[in-house]
C-alpha cells in the first residue's frame, strides 16, 4: 500500500469534493484566488468557523461543533485567562528580546525549572519549524555530522531543513541523502517488543550512516509518534534507541511540539514518559495556546559551540507578550488541573473506543496516551482502510465532530482535542463515531 | 578593514563592558543563564523597558527614550486601534488557516491589491526569516536552479537556508558554495554610476553561477539595503540588475521585510521606487506591528510548481488574530498617513544630518529614503570608524535616544524609528548626535 502526502489527508479537494454552491463556493473561488495552489481546507465540505470556546467552535449560523482535533488551543480555545494576559501586555509593552524584561525572564526560567538539569537554556522562537530547524543545526555544529534519522511518516515543520527530515511532506522524490527513516515502534496488540525492534532499527540507520560518511548527527521524534500514527506505548519505548546515539556520539532532539504540555497525561514532556534525558527539546504549536511561539531547550555548550559561529536572533521570539501568553498557558496548565484531566479524559476515551472495537470491526487498534489518541481503521483482511477513515472524519464532520487522519497509510484517526475535554465530550464523539460506521456499513 | 558580524556591532558584551553592579548586574546573570550562548542584548548598559508609547520606550524608573531604532512597532509602540483588533479576535477565535475565515481572506484580498498583477497569491507566515526561507524554495523549484546572488552584508533572516545567504550572519567560514555575493550599490555621493555598476556585478556574478553548474536562481535583495549600510538612491538603481536576472531566467525575490509598509516614503513598497516587478515578495517585521507575521506573495506559477513537490502549511500563519492584527496596522497607516509622514519627516532629518556633516566631520555621508536613514561614521582620513559609532551609539542611550549601527564595516548609524516620528522627534535625535560627537571629540 502506497503511503500519502500529509497535507492531502485531510483535505478539501475541488478535484475530488462535489460542487458545493451557494455561498460557500463563491468563498471557496475567492480562496484559491488569493492563496493559490498553497491553500488547503479540512474536509470535503470545508467549515467557516467565527468563534471558539472551550472545546466548541461556531460557525457563522451559530452552529457548534466538538473540536475533538485542535492540539493548539491547548488549554481551550480563547481562554479568558490567557487572553487577558495577552491584552494586558500587548498594551504595556511589545518589543524584541534585546532588551531586557522581567516576564521573558521570569517565563524562561518558569519554563526552564521543568526540564531535567542538563537542559538549562532556552532559546525563543515564533514557531515549532523554527525550533526544529535550530536544533538540527545546533547539533550538527556540535556533532561536526550531518546525518539525521527519523521515522518512515514523520513531519516536524516546514523550513528547507526541516522539509528534508520531514518524508510526508515531500510529495514527489526521495528524502535528502544525509536522512535515515526507520519505521515507527508500532506498539500493536501483536508486539511486545517494540522498543527492542526500535532500537535495532535506529542502530542500523547509525552504522548506514556512519558508512556513508555523513555520521549520526541527531535521532529526531516526537514522544508519541503522531504522524507515523500515534505510537506511545509502552513507556519506556525509547530508551534502547537514545542509548544507541548517545554511544555514537550523536544527539538525542526531542520533537515536544505535538506531544508536550501535558497532552500525554503522564508527564509535561512526552520524553519523560520514556525516562530518556533528550540533548535539545523543542517547542511550538500549544506553547502561547495560539499565540505564535516556539522555543528550543538545550545543553549550554550547544549554543555555545554554534554562537561560536552563527549568530541566532528572533526577532518576535521571547517579546513580553509571548511571554504573557507562554506564562498564562503555564497557570491554567497547573490551575485547572489539565494534565491530570488529559490523563482521566484520555484513559476514559480509549476505554471506551476499545468497548467500540468490539461491536465494530472496521476499528482495529486504538492507542495514545492522555488526549493524543490514535484508531486505526482497517478493511475486513484487517489491512489498512484510508478511504474508510477519510470518510469516517467527514461523516463525524457533518455530525459537528471535528478529528483528522493520520499515519504511513492515512488510516488512523487522529483525535488530539484541547485539554479542557470532557468526560461527556468523550461519550459524545464515541456515540457520534459508532454512528458514523454503521451508516457507512463498515460493519 | 575586516567586516564585522552585525549581531556583534550593537550588542552588550560581558567581556568588554565594565561591571555594571546592582540590581542590573544580578538580572544580567541570570539572563545568561537561562538564555546561554545566544542571549544578545544592546549597548554596554543594557536596558529595561516596561512601556511603550508611539516613539517612546519607558524603563522602569518611569524614564523615557526616543526610539529611533525600532521598526517592528511601525505605526507605533502598543497602537491603541491594533491592540484593539488583537483583542477583539482573539476573545472570539484563533484557530489555523485550514478553516475558512472571512478575517483572513479580506486581509489576503486588501493586501494582495496593493502589488502589481502578476503578484497575486499570498502565503502567510509567522516571521521574515519564514518568509525568504519560503521564496528561496519556491525559486529553486520553479528555475531547477540552486544559485542565489545576494549582497556582501546581506541579512535575511535565521533559518538553516537563509542564514546561508546572509554573510552578516556567518562569523567563521564561508558562504555556500551556490551564494554569490555582490557588493551593495553604495550610492554615495561620490558614485554617479551607481545602477550600472550594480547591474555589472549581477551580471558577472551569474556567469560565474553559470559556469559552477548551480545556475541562477535568484537575486535576493532589500530594496534599501538595509543590512550593507542603507543605500537607497537613486529610485531606479536595482533595474538593470534585474533585468540581467531575468534574462538570464533566473527569479528576483524582493526582501521587503525592513523596508516594506510604507518605511521609505515614496512607496508602500520599496522596490515600487525602482521601477521594478519581483516575482516574490517577501514580508516579515512591521507587518502585524509585533504580532508574529510575514507572508510571501508570489507569482501563482511559482507556488503551483511547490505544491506538487511539497505541501506548504503553516499552523499559526494566516489565523483571524494574525489577519486582524495585519488589517489593523493597514487601517493605521492608511488613515493617519504614515507613508507621508515618513517621505516628510525623513527627509527633513536628511536635511538636518547633512547640515550637521557640515560641522561634524567625523559624519561622512547621510543616507537614505523616508524613515530608513544611514549615517557613515569616518575617520579624518574618511576612512570607516565603527568604534566611533559604536560609542556615538552608546553615547545616544545615555541621552537617551535610541539607534543602532550597520554595514560591512560596522560604521553606520542605523535610524529607523517608528512611522509615527515626528518633526520635533527629528530635531531631537539630531541636537543629541551634534552633542554626542562634541563630547566625543569626534570633530
Amino acid at each position: 500500500m502506497e503511503s500519502r502526502p500529509i497535507l492531502a489527508l485531510n483535505a478539501y479537494d475541488p478535484r475530488e469534493s462535489a460542487a458545493l454552491g451557494g455561498p460557500l463556493e463563491a468563498q471557496l473561488a475567492r480562496r484559491a484566488a488569493a492563496f493559490g495552489a498553497a491553500s488547503v481546507l479540512f474536509y470535503d465540505r470545508p467549515l467557516e468557523f467565527l468563534r471558539g470556546s472551550g472545546c466548541t467552535l461556531i460557525d457563522a449560523a451559530g452552529v457548534e461543533y466538538l473540536d475533538a482535533y485542535n492540539n493548539v488551543p491547548s488549554v481551550g480555545h480563547c481562554h479568558p485567562h490567557v487572553v487577558q494576559a495577552v491584552t494586558r501586555q500587548l498594551g504595556l509593552l511589545n518589543v524584541h528580546n534585546r532588551y531586557l524584561h522581567p516576564g521573558t525572564l521570569d517565563y524562561a526560567e518558569r519554563l526552564l525549572a521543568t526540564f531535567p538539569a542538563p537542559l538549562s537554556n532556552l532559546t525563543l522562537t515564533c514557531t515549532g519549524s523554527e525550533s526544529n530547524d535550530l536544533a538540527l543545526r545546533l547539533a550538527a555544529t556540535f556533532t561536526g555530522r550531518r546525518g539525521v534519522i527519523v521515522t518512515e511518516a514523520a513531519y516536524h515543520g516546514n523550513t528547507a531543513l526541516v522539509t528534508e527530515v520531514s518524508p510526508t511532506l515531500v510529495q514527489q522524490g526521495a528524502v535528502a541523502p544525509i536522512v535515515r527513516l526507520v519505521p515507527a515502534p508500532r506498539s500493536m496488540r501483536q508486539s511486545a517488543r517494540v522498543a527492542e525492534e526500535f532500537a535495532a532499527h535506529v542502530t542500523a540507520a547509525i552504522a548506514d550512516l556512519e558508512r556513508a560518511g555523513a555520521g549520526c548527527s541527531a535521532l529526531l521524534v516526537d514522544g508519541i509518534f503522531s504522524s507515523d500514527g500515534i505510537f506511545a506505548q509502552p513507556p519506556g519505548l525509547l530508551r534502547g534507541a537514545v542509548e544507541a546515539v548517545h554511544r555514537a556520539g550523536g544527539l538525542y532532539i526531542a520533537d515536544e511540539v505535538q506531544c508536550g504540555f501535558g497532552r500525554t497525561g503522564d508527564a509535561l514532556w512526552g520524553f519523560q514518559r520514556h525516562g530518556v534525558t533528550p540533548d535539545v527539546v523543542t517547542l511550538g504549536k500549544p506553547m502561547g495556546n495560539g499565540y505564535p511561539m516556539g522555543g528550543v531547550v538545550a545543553r549550554p555548550e550547544l549554543l555555545e559551540a554554534f554562537c561560536a559561529r552563527f549568530g541566532y536572533f528572533n526577532t518576535f521570539g521571547g517579546s513580553p507578550v509571548a511571554a504573557a501568553a507562554g506564562n498564562a498557558v503555564l497557570d491554567v496548565l497547573e490551575g485547572e488541573g489539565l494534565m491530570d484531566n488529559a490523563a482521566r479524559v484520555g484513559a476514559q476515551l480509549r476505554a471506551r473506543l476499545q468497548e467500540l472495537a468490539l461491536r465494530q470491526p472496521a476499528v482495529g487498534d486504538v492507542r495514545g496516551a492522555g488526549l493524543y489518541v490514535g484508531v486505526d481503521l482497517v478493511d475486513p483482511t484487517g489491512a489498512p482502510a484510508p478511504a474508510l477513515a477519510r470518510a469516517v472524519m467527514n461523516g463525524l464532520r457533518e455530525r459537528r465532530v471535528l478529528i483528522g487522519a493520520a499515519g504511513k497509510f492515512g488510516h488512523v484517526l487522529k483525535i488530539r482535542p484541547p485539554l479542557c475535554f470532557s468526560a461527556a465530550h468523550a461519550e459524545r464523539l464515541v456515540a457520534a463515531l459508532d454512528e458514523v460506521l454503521s451508516d457507512l456499513g463498515a460493519g
